[in-house]
């Protein structure tokens, strides 16, 4: 019997802040534990039912490193040989050509419009299963440059013990990314215990149809559907969650919209931005920095608006699970 | 002490068929409870873990009544005059003319494109969360004209149990309608205990933008986004949840692909479809029936692919809770 009460005892244990044991003492912890213990305590005017407990996070820069090159934009180019191959006339064509001849400085001087052709080459034209296959087989073998290591590991451990502490709080942990939606769901349960409904992502139109043996399958069309980046964040929320979330964290301008449709909110709201500045650990990101952009304008309406600004310097103990 | 030896004993007691207190005695109700034990019995060959246990659920005919007309198509025919008072031009223009005539026989005589113009001009065109309010009063108001009761209540009392079952066995819920996402957000949870994250429906875009006071809102525009009948279903199903399901329940040629998808799948699968033969205590479908079509071929399909016929006469003990 004594098992059972133990048990009992624990379940109904509150989670303890002592988990973000990787986030220095500070104003973002603090305003972290706070806004948690105040939405959770039975009978605070700031209570919110544990049903609306929405949690929303960026991926690339917040969960994530996302320099000096978004992983799925990685992932596209180390498929493009196999693009290639299966089709022998794109090796004299642009963009493929610059791909295929492997100089590093060219292939990042590819623009926007290059890219896209580069996505959609490389992430349609297959059923959705298939997809998944290819890019969970190209995680478990693909190393980021500097760190040589599995992508995957490329976590923040802040975050990752946020995730888990909102999650003991009985808040729902969603993913909101710019990011293909197809391409997240295929770690993200893995790297962050989140499952695939909690993806919010950029995502393409499937198409119903059946394989010669008439079996069903969906087909990955070259058709944008949702394109969740800035105001379509807010956009995906609504399409994919149907609630307004109580807490948001990103670490750009293409989260500034996700972070002022959550505080317009009733009150209580918090958001927050990891803001790169460390270049040893990390990355400091600069004017001259083309990925996860912090413009000025954002960082004056996080002042204005009270948001949480995180320091990766000073409010990260540590940034890694690897590191010791 | 004993308090909460007795709550663990509780909480650990698995769910029993008993709960399907109104589903008769029969095939239909064998497959249902089968599926759930094999499906939930840890070290059965068919156990499928708590993450991936979807089911996923048809609304109109399938969970509460469509006939003789959506209940969504009734809210927005019921909104038209609000919709003329503001825009009086449209007074004279049809569809909007036949509607305010009153005329019934004309009304019902409307065509699919002059429905489409009509829920445009009326479920569009205002904040998300303004819909959402204007919904809700409507449904705390509005009658079905046979039974005189608010719409909610026209909610099949064995599928409710039916629910209830599969959460009390660890199933996700969805709502998988051709019926409008947000329409549906808006009583779902009160009506199916189905919160809105776990509605996937026809959706239009929404638009963000910000209101005179520079509060930000989302605007629902006249554009289709997501059309979730037919091969939409299984589309709607990737894009939202990211899982096959394990479980389908429809009851027309509309949830066919969804079934068809759901089976696909390795085993277990479970698709049911139900079938609407019981004109005294609810309708009897037949060839000239506009909504919910059940046709031949779809019935063979069934048969053909070991999906469960759900005949309402005669596997209904009674249909809705209001009965004695």
């Amino acid at each position: 019997m004594r098992q059972w009460v133990l048990t009992a005892l624990i379940l109904a244990a509150p989670a303890h802040a002592d988990e973000l044991s990787s986030w220095n003492d500070g104003a973002a912890k603090k305003a972290i534990v706070e806004f948690v213990q105040k939405t959770t305590t039975q009978g605070s005017d700031k209570f919110v039912p544990p049903e609306e407990r929405i949690a929303t996070f960026d991926q690339d820069g917040t969960l994530w490193v996302e320099h000096p090159m978004y992983t799925q934009v990685m992932y596209c180019l180390d498929r493009v040989p196999a693009v290639v191959k299966a089709k022998p006339e794109l090796a004299q064509k642009e963009p493929f050509k610059t791909v295929m001849s492997g100089d590093r400085e060219k292939i990042a001087r590819l623009g926007m419009k290059d890219l896209e052709v580069i996505l959609a080459a490389t992430l349609t034209g297959m059923s959705t299963e298939q997809f998944a296959d290819e890019a969970r087989k190209w995680l478990d073998e693909a190393k980021d440059p500097r760190w040589k290591r599995p992508y995957t590991e490329l976590a923040y451990q802040p975050m990752l013990e946020l995730l888990q502490y909102l999650r003991a709080n009985g808040y729902h942990t969603y993913i909101v990314t710019g990011g293909g939606q197809d391409f997240v769901r295929a770690y993200a349960e893995r790297v962050y215990g989140i499952p695939p409904e909690q993806v919010v992502g950029t995502a393409g139109v499937t198409k119903y149809g059946y394989d010669k043996a008439g079996k069903p399958f969906l087909l990955k069309e070259p058709k944008l559907l949702l394109n969740d980046d800035k105001a379509g964040k807010p956009e995906g929320i609504h399409l994919m969650i149907g609630r307004r979330p109580h807490f948001a964290f990103g670490n750009s301008d293409g989260d500034r919209e996700m972070l002022e449709y959550t505080t317009a909110g009733d009150a209580p709201r918090l958001a927050l931005l990891v803001h790169h500045d460390d270049a040893e650990r990390e990355y400091a990101y600069d004017a001259k920095t083309k990925v996860g952009t912090f413009s000025d304008a954002l960082m004056s309406e996080a002042k204005k608006s009270n948001w949480t600004v995180v320091s990766m310097k000073n409010d990260w103990k540590r940034i890694f699970a690897f590191e010791p």
